[in-house]
């Protein structure tokens, strides 16, 4: 195929949150400038949709990130293409089409890849998927899956868990494997994960935790699973839910430094070393906001926030528009209960050897307790105990904890202090949040205020 | 009746949401001292939760306050008696019953009440009611509005508003006057207002906006109510509710100075001139975090706030214990829709004549759209043009609106930037929040970016 030559200002691989993000702030922010978003999928899915496809959203045609049409309104070019190698001296990329776009700022927003295990036997099998943002990929195992009814599911994160409990809402007999003690092991503390997994049960979800897998069993077609302790669970499908890890080759091809996990090298303006190449969202290093250590977190909202940082500063730096590090901020739901975390946890707080105390408290999501619906609502605060900085904390109860887990991540983004916990004021509603005097941010803020030495 | 002649260390006169939390929190952080709350009523009820005694809760019973057992377990005294009067120099106060009880510190926590319209002819007919924190005549009033078919509330503040929906819920026929071209006029901009007042009306309350009342027609019970341009509303009951006006005659007649419109005038530690007594809630002066000057905002979540401080800095001030002012954080529901503002609105933005441009989004509250009970969402913010600084919003939404307000609230109180904003952190997820490339604080927060000099 004969080289096409194209030139473009701004350059952006990938169109998930990360690339699709970067390219409409810029292009916001430096409106004379042309934008170029290349793809290798047109038809991009809200990542975090993906679990729900089976079961509450129901087809992954109604998960689909409206890019195409944001990208035109916006006045942004986007091509169907797959990036094959960057060329950093010339100032190009060459595409699998035969295309090579020449650019003067370049936006890597690759994204992630599911975890293969290699190791493990028989994950070659039909019927064994993993989750990949893939809608192709995606529509063919959504397609198989309605023929199972045995469904194991290998990996009990986030993914995983919000997949067997979509998967069992859609009538399948579901096995969630996890080989931690805990399901939502390394993103909560036990004592609210332990009532994800409650819930999870209590849904029909069955949970074998603590369980390792020695190889998944089939002729051809997977049939089962065995667990190392010699158990066997039937299946008709295995899905493979361990993670992710950075597509960074395309990256490291061109020789833009990546980290020993695989995240390409970032400054906190987003750039690679290359300062014309920026780097956004999975693929991406991040470091933890609290921890300050390289974070493996990957989620779309962090993935927006870099971008909306490289794309501020793509033709000119601004020191107040960096990025402060990742704070994990995520949350969950199984039914109407909700769960989130901001910052960090008690058992990273042990693990990195800070001094802190904890703060707790339960109480209800709306009030008087009379009202219908009203869910039960935990909140733990993990507080520096010499500075009395907020360091993170978790959030149980009703379908309105997203929020709260928001207001959790600003109080930790600002620093804030267990005195301005105490001395600040929230808005209260019977019908929307808990009540005045049982506003559980300033109540957890009180139990830990009672463990340090002021009061 | 012969004195009866008490001492204690801390004595708080009020048991509502500003009594009980300065006399708990007065507790926690000096178990050592003797508390003793006397309150007018033992039932003490959620404040917030009133108007909701006529529908979605029921009866009274069920929105009462546990302040009794409270009490009782964090070994603060109650004793229910009427103030009569402070005597600062001898720091006595003298009670109904005749009991003189000596104080070391004193916390004045006497609340509001509803303003009596004595220009308004026929306010004083029967089946004519106002809404007062008092749970013998709000159980009188509720069944008396049960053999009342036809209801007529006066005055559109959230106390107006959501009685008159929960009236509508129990069945009844309710036209709800106004005399400010909105409903919620005085706490949200019009494009939120209208959106509350649509939302009412398809509710089935009648709504007349720009009407005042001419008198209030009646032989001893009352029949209707004549409006200023003639009309004659039926009516087997009406409801005033024009807004309450701070409790301080026992502060103003124990020679404490009051503000104009009633308020105990109060320190940022919340005491009054007299070092050893403090005043907290509805019935102390506020002064807006914004525009700096005095606040009429009561609230029952700024109450708690200001009860804390004062309960915390009884014994010694604390530098970094201070109230803030007043930040107006409010939210309400109507049906699954929830309101919240945060800060000031545009309207006071122009009336104080600040320098600032609004950012607006409007989107939906999970994502993708393809989910069940998706409900539509606007943020506007109102920025400081030349300091970026977030001065207040306003939030449309579901039932995560209440929490969704709260994280505004947070920015305010925080004082963070367009910028700041533009580069945070929020955790979404598909069946708790907008989606990450859709988050509304940070897609207004782009919108009021793209009109001041800096994107």
């Amino acid at each position: 195929m004969e080289d096409t030559k194209l030139k473009t200002d701004v350059l952006v691989i990938g169109s998930s949150a990360a690339g699709l993000v970067s390219a409409l702030t810029g292009k916001r922010v430096y409106p004379e400038r042309k934008f170029t978003v290349v793809t290798r999928f047109p038809k991009t899915l809200i990542p975090c949709g993906i679990p729900y496809i089976f079961g509450s959203v129901g087809s992954s045609d109604k998960d689909i990130l409206p890019s195409e049409k944001m990208f035109e309104t916006n006045n942004v070019d986007m091509l169907v293409d797959e990036a094959e190698s960057i060329q950093l001296k010339e100032k190009t990329v060459r595409f699998q089409s035969g295309k090579v776009i020449g650019y003067e700022k370049l936006v890597i927003g690759t994204g992630s890849l599911p975890i293969q295990p290699q190791w493990l036997k028989g994950a070659g099998l039909e019927n064994v998927f993993n989750v990949p943002k893939n809608k192709v990929y995606l529509d063919e195992m959504h397609e198989k899956l309605k023929g199972a009814n045995k469904i194991v599911t290998i990996g009990a994160g986030f993914i995983g868990v919000e997949i067997s409990d979509e998967l069992r809402k859609a009538g399948k007999d579901v096995t969630l494997v996890e080989k931690l003690p805990r399901i939502l092991g390394l993103a909560f503390d036990g004592d609210i994960s332990e009532r994800a997994e409650e819930l999870l049960k209590n849904r029909g979800v069955k949970i074998l935790t603590g369980a390792s897998v020695a190889e998944i069993s089939g002729n051809g077609k997977v049939d089962g699973v065995v667990l190392e302790n010699g158990e066997r669970i039937e299946a008709d499908a295995v899905i493979l839910s361990m993670g992710y890890k950075p597509n960074s080759e395309l990256a490291a091809g061109a020789g833009l430094p990546v980290s020993d996990r695989g995240f390409i090298k970032v400054d906190d303006y987003m750039r690679t070393t290359d300062p014309d190449v920026f780097a956004v969202g999975d693929c991406a290093e991040k470091r933890d906001f609290i921890t300050r250590k390289p974070s493996p977190v990957m989620l779309a909202s962090t993935a927006c926030a870099e971008a909306r940082i490289a794309g501020m500063n793509l033709f000119k730096l601004s020191a107040i528009k960096t990025f402060i590090g990742t704070i994990s901020i995520f949350s969950t739901a199984i039914g109407t209960t909700g769960f989130g975390v901001a910052g960090i946890t008690e058992t990273q707080a042990e693990a990195e050897n800070f001094d802190f105390v904890t703060g707790t408290f339960e109480g209800i999501d709306r009030h008087p307790g009379a009202l219908e619906d009203t869910h039960k609502q935990f909140v733990k605060l993990v507080v520096g105990r010499e500075s009395g900085v907020i360091l993170g904390g978790e959030v149980y109860g009703g379908l309105s904890a997203g929020e709260l887990t928001n207001t959790l991540g600003i109080i930790v983004q600002n620093r804030m202090t267990l005195n301005s916990l105490l001395t600040a004021q929230f808005g209260t509603h019977p019908l929307l949040t808990a009540s005045p005097a049982g506003y559980p941010l300033v109540k957890a803020a009180e139990s830990a205020a009672g463990k340090i030495m002021f009061k």
